[in-house]
């Protein structure tokens, strides 16, 4: 028997979802993408479902649940934005053990409640359950896109910039942040737990980007206001590396993207540097940023350096030349490498 | 705080979901069918979602990974099916724990792949992550109806005919034979292990209609043919007095149903007798027959009468009338009583 880590999250996914027929006139993209893409009457519809279980994707004794609520809305409308849609439905089911009270529930939903309200989306159905061992969530977006609006992670082309939104790596230090508090209350004797407070100041950003992200609508909105159309797309949940090497396959191209355009707030360099971490790492690895990556072609130049919040990081180049990222100083090219198995 | 238990999940269903916001031209009804409605350019889309827990929902020890991937896909296509739609894509996601190899999880795969086939669905997306404590899938399934097609809880008038497809109580039993099989073997030392072979003989299907349900697109296909629109439909999850209790509720009005018009297989009743159980009560409250319960008008008393494996169970009533059973022998009334929380 082969143990699953054997394969890698990615590999298994091709082995189990390899030559699956499609029946259906109304399915348009199947499995490879952040959505699944389907026609209905004209209508483009794009779904996306996403699961949430504690232990490996959030921790209870930090993170409140009606942040828990907002974040699983919001993973599952950035794949539907990812695509170039509008979110427009949510399903959620919840599975339950004893410790969670209705009370906690109804945390939860009011964040479910907030993020739906913030981006649009109707909560129109879902499932509830028990649970033996932990809160576990599973959510399905729907949303609508115009067919001009769609777009996949296969169209890249050679000569295309490379941009991303807003900056990376904060997520990922803000979940090392709460981490280290978690590890020195833990060590901590219950008379001291008054000195043990957690002090995260000058770091707030940090902490907001890892419980609250934002999935960008903005960005969106604003490139369709500057008629710009990406020709490939995807969010930033597994990290960049792993975002644009998911792009380059799918396109059949190759990259190259510069470290030292890569964007950085100033509190994720400085808590990097804290815990001793390479910040470029952190940026290009760390997940859960939910940022936009995609790629426009190079005629889009000017109209993509007027979009604020918008940043170009390199561009897209045949696939014989690989997947380079050229580091800062030396300006050696290294080869781009994803993390394994999503966090 | 206050424990789930005291609501039960139906009761905790509407807190949470309660006066929820419709903001989407798209979205015809939201929560409490057996599908959320969509409208995209004029097509409805009919969505509905089931998370299903290793320990709660499918016990490993009994269940071969085939027959879980089948009835895991099955149980959404039944809600599809439920409100009258034809199914059209499924979204799977899975988590696993170490226990889980990459072969087991083909077998998973080849029965949601098979089910899929038969019931002419196409497997467009979902999520794959690890998990600490057990096997967890959650499916969401995509079907489409023609606007005369949608059936909702909601339609039952006073005088329609209650009628159901199949027979009631025998997935439920299935269940017992399986759970009683697994406490003998616990109980059986190593050495013992080839005398405790289960038997099963003479009890096969129940044993299939436990897992390896099969959903009722026969029954949907018969009455359009014969020209029967159902005025509300829901499919038997739950057991056949809460899902009736369902009915009465969303659309107003009470039912009286016939404990001797219950359609019971022999194998049931037999295997009933043998655990000493009420077979009545099996067929009531049992649960997992995945049958559909709907109701027609009057006036389609006599095609309703020729097809194959529907019988007419009872009617609907005016609402003061309450929701009754009527026993057999004595031909006393009792109230119908639905279960709590959900297997």
């Amino acid at each position: 028997m082969t143990p699953i880590s054997d394969l890698g999250e990615f590999a298994l996914i091709r082995r189990l979802t390899d030559a699956l027929p499609i029946r259906n006139a109304s399915t348009v993209k199947g499995v490879g993408d952040d959505c699944a893409v389907l026609k209905y009457n004209g209508s483009n519809v794009l779904t996306t479902t996403d699961m949430l279980l504690e232990g490996v994707h959030f921790d209870l004794v930090y993170t409140p649940l009606k942040h828990l609520g907002y974040k699983a809305a919001a993973v599952n409308i950035s794949d539907i934005l990812a695509c170039g849609g509008t979110p427009r439905q949510l399903l959620v089911s919840v599975a339950v053990d004893r410790r969670i009270s209705v009370e906690s529930l109804d945390e939860l939903y009011a964040g479910l409640r907030l993020c739906c309200d913030h981006y649009g989306a109707d909560l129109v159905g879902g499932d509830t359950s028990s649970s033996l061992t932990g809160l576990t969530l599973s959510l399905t977006a729907l949303g609508e896109a115009a067919d001009e609006e769609v777009v996949y992670r296969s169209g890249a082309k050679e000569n295309d910039l490379i941009c991303v939104s807003g900056n990376l790596g904060a997520a990922y230090l803000g979940l090392q942040l709460l981490e280290r508090e978690k590890r020195v209350f833990a060590g901590t004797k219950q008379s001291d737990e008054t000195a043990a407070q957690p002090d995260f100041s000058g770091y707030e950003y940090l902490l907001e980007r890892f419980l609250k992200p934002e999935p960008r609508a903005d960005i969106l909105q604003r490139l369709r206001e500057a008629d710009v159309h990406p020709t490939a797309m995807i969010d930033i949940s597994d990290g960049l590396s792993s975002e644009l090497l998911h792009i380059c396959r799918e396109s059949g191209c190759g990259c190259r993207i510069y470290e030292e355009r890569l964007p950085i707030d100033y509190q994720t360099a400085k808590c990097a540097e804290e815990f001793n971490l390479n910040v470029s790492t952190c940026a290009l690895n760390g997940g859960e940023d939910y940022e936009l990556l995609f790629t426009v072609p190079l005629s889009s130049h000017e109209r993509i350096q007027e979009i604020d919040d918008v940043r170009i990081i390199g561009h897209i180049t045949r696939p014989d030349l690989g997947t380079r990222l050229i580091t800062r100083g030396e300006a050696d090219e290294v080869e781009l490498k994803a993390q394994g198995w999503k966090l």
